[in-house]
């Protein structure tokens, strides 16, 4: 028989778990394991909350098993590391993304991407290679193989500074990837939440001209006042749209809710790009001639590998790139989910679980 | 009142044209424009069947205008040069593909992109700079703007090298573009029509794998054997589909009817490209998360750029590389139309029009 949570490994953790599709969290005693010769050990003091965790708490995915703990951009302090870590000592700042292991023998884990491996396991919702389940950063320790942590910079803050382990990397990869990443581009970002108000800024620190696609007004100021964007452009006037057609190099689409995709592909000009990093879960109607017509390309990106996710990290801080956040107290979570199912945040919550995360 | 096609020029020009939306061919006579200081006039001595051509005569995308010469992979002899153009003479070998005009001021243009300019104009069923319509190859007389008119390698077959004017071009360029022209690439290449079996040879002149993927075992010999594929799919076939997931690093789509377009995209690895250069007329129905998942990409090409064109057919001479072809006289014209709504050739239709095109 399996051991509970509580007894499965030697370390004893608190955080909050979901505990069924009701996605209500609620404080949850559990374990981790003890830190191995490659481990490091560290007390988390922030974690973000994704739209991600939204979904897995209520299993929308089809891959939360109960109880669960999220969180995958969390952030945090050194206390032990194994005796074969190099890369960190204790008291060190570190993070931990959306994943903390995968199979290292792969095309794709030769090639730094371990994000697109096929046993790539993720930090929460994930098995163990020692068959436990992974549990997220809403909790107050973690446990991670250093080749999966993240050297903090000095100058970076941690509260602002971990929604981009998840964040930050799904819309830098693709800028940098699809070659979007060049001085004078004019770069589209499509929705201006979590992920779409970090895409403006680095777009912006890339040089790049950026426009962001909205579907309301309600957000020009702040786009363009507060993030730096050039324009905006509201996605359901025609007027607006069609004065845009054939003007940008490459588009990150951050809206993961069911939408129009030619609108978008109108907008791009020859050999432009549409880059998808939200993920919309029903197909949608795509047309070939718009593609064909303009070697224009649909594309799809996920996270980034752990080399790339600490290049963005240390550009981050090199450029004062943070995520807008707004920082809550744990016992806050549930309410800040339904107002994140409502798009109310500007942009990020942020758990201060050192301050706030108090076992029973 | 416009003139009639035959006063319209001074160069009386005879060709076959299709009428109305039946398609059906038949003799026409019509002129062509007098040698510009910067034209090319040229004897026509074959041309090749598109598939394009099909769907236009009987106007199946509405860009038809009747009567309408099909034709734009034509070759010949120079017989005239104008007073500016240097880079042919009287006796050259030369060719035209499928566009004889562009506006020479945008950026594809700028770019040698001509055939993603947005005023580019067609060999047949475009307007040209003088506002009369354009008319194809199947005729004797072809009058161009040296910009659109390649130079005809020495050693390449004026009938089998005709069809690499589109077929030839629409499947180099991808390869080139999408970097799936290096040695140890693994490309499949999606239906073996006169596109296909020109893919599965530039592919494996780049040194690429190449495997087909065909609805059905009917070409697996063919393919193999004739054209050097490496290895044969049948995509109908859930099994070798499955076996062959996550193989390919690109695809080569060039069929037209409404297929499935998941299972194609399963086959890629990470990074990999599906790249659509035949154009289902319905819009299909693409999930994002396959895409997500490896960072895969759909995307779409059309022809190439004059510049690259010369270089393919150049590339195309030394490798030597012709289609397959069944040569035929212009009065079988109607019945190649039919064999070739059922695929009934292998791979090529090419009309031999400087022996049988007899004006009446």
């Amino acid at each position: 028989m399996a051991k509970s949570p509580e007894l499965e490994h030697p370390v004893q953790t608190f955080g909050w778990a979901a505990r069924d599709t009701s996605g209500v969290l609620s404080p949850f005693k559990f374990s981790r394991r003890a830190t191995g010769d490659h481990d490091v050990t560290f007390k988390i003091l922030y974690c973000g909350i994704c739209h991600t965790d939204l979904h897995n708490i209520k299993n929308d995915w089809g891959f939360a098993t109960y109880p669960l703990v999220p969180g995958h951009e969390l952030v945090g302090i050194v206390t032990e590391v194994g005796g074969k870590v190099h890369k960190f000592k204790i008291g060190d700042k570190v993070g931990v993304g959306c994943m903390v292991g995968s199979c290292n023998s792969c095309d794709s884990c030769a090639n730094d991407l371990e994000n697109y491996c096929p046993k790539m396991i993720q930090t929460y919702t994930g098995i163990y290679h020692d068959g436990t389940p992974t549990q997220g950063g809403y909790s107050d320790i973690m446990v991670a193989n250093e080749q999966f942590v993240i050297r903090w910079p000095e100058n970076l803050p941690l509260d602002a500074g971990a929604p981009l382990l998840c964040a930050g990397i799904t819309t830098y990869s693709p800028l940098k990837y699809f070659g979007l990443d060049k001085p004078g581009m004019h770069v589209g970002v499509v929705g201006l939440g979590g992920l779409g108000h970090v895409a403006v800024k680095f777009a912006k620190a890339f040089g790049a001209k950026v426009t962001v696609v909205s579907t309301s007004l309600s957000k020009k100021d702040e786009a363009i006042k507060q993030l730096g964007a050039d324009s905006f452009l509201v996605s359901r006037d025609p007027n607006q749209m069609q004065i845009a057609v054939g003007t940008m190099d490459g588009i990150i689409d951050t809206v993961s809710a069911t939408h129009p995709i030619l609108p978008l592909i109108n907008l791009l000009n020859t050999n432009g790009k549409l880059v998808m990093v939200g993920a919309p879960a029903k197909p949608f109607e795509l047309q070939v001639f718009p593609l064909i017509l303009g070697r224009k390309m649909l594309a799809g990106s996920m996270i980034g590998g752990m080399k790339e996710t600490q290049e963005m990290i240390d550009f981050a801080a090199k450029h004062n790139i943070t995520a807008d956040v707004e920082v809550i107290s744990m016992d806050y979570v549930n309410t800040a989910m339904e107002r994140l199912a409502k798009a109310d945040v500007r942009y990020r919550f942020v758990i201060d679980i050192g301050n706030t995360l108090k076992s029973a």
